[in-house]
């Protein structure tokens, strides 16, 4: 793992949320994405080397609709970087740990992303993620 | 804001918890810390320019341990660097947030902490941080 690459946060108002952590960081969003296929809208803000991600839910049966239902709104997950998501993947395997993907899938911000069980964690659920060159 | 300083995760098993976190990151842990005004023993490990830091309540009563007690164990809050925290404490009031001290507190790791109420940050509790030197 290089370095924590960003930590996603779900919100339930999107608009609202990225004026309130516009002010709460001083910066500006820097990009907005949809990921249809995880059905969250997406909102990136920089801090020295880390993403700040806000997600948002566009469909109410949606992870981030279901993890807000249970849990409310606030941190959701921590996402590392890694220059080699394979090897990674099959060295946390080794390790005992449970990955949620079998295989590196497309998330955003142009990366291939695994998620690890957080049961296995301490509750955090950890995502690794490579950027797609 | 300079960058995520540390991500503070809550914990019940330290010695059980420090174990999995260097498995899961692939490094050791550097430093534990008591900081007994907040009832709290702390764990840290390095991810890049940002540490990851595992908190277990040395009291019943304890800040985390009622966390853990509403909410089980998890990320916990983020810490974000600045060079001025009074300045940042004064921008933040300004922007309608509230502080949960008023003047900067002593905090693990040689710093300077004040922590900002969930309650107007979409439920995630911000510390911001600067170091004494």
């Amino acid at each position: 793992m290089l370095k924590v690459e960003h930590i996603g946060i779900a919100v339930k108002d999107f608009s609202q949320s990225i004026s309130l952590y516009e002010k709460l960081l001083n910066t500006i969003c820097y990009k907005k994405e949809l990921v249809a296929s995880e059905k969250v809208n997406t909102a990136f803000f920089i801090q020295g080397e880390t993403k700040i991600e806000l997600l948002e839910s566009t469909e109410a049966d949606g992870v981030i609709a279901k993890f807000i239902e249970k849990r409310g709104e606030g941190l959701h997950h921590i996402a590392f970087e890694t220059n080699d998501i394979e090897a990674e993947m099959q060295r946390l395997k080794n390790e005992g740990f449970i990955l949620l993907n079998e295989t590196p899938k497309r998330g955003a911000d142009n990366k291939l992303v695994c998620f690890v069980h957080p049961k296995n964690t301490d509750g955090v659920l950890i995502e690794l993620c490579q950027s797609i060159v």
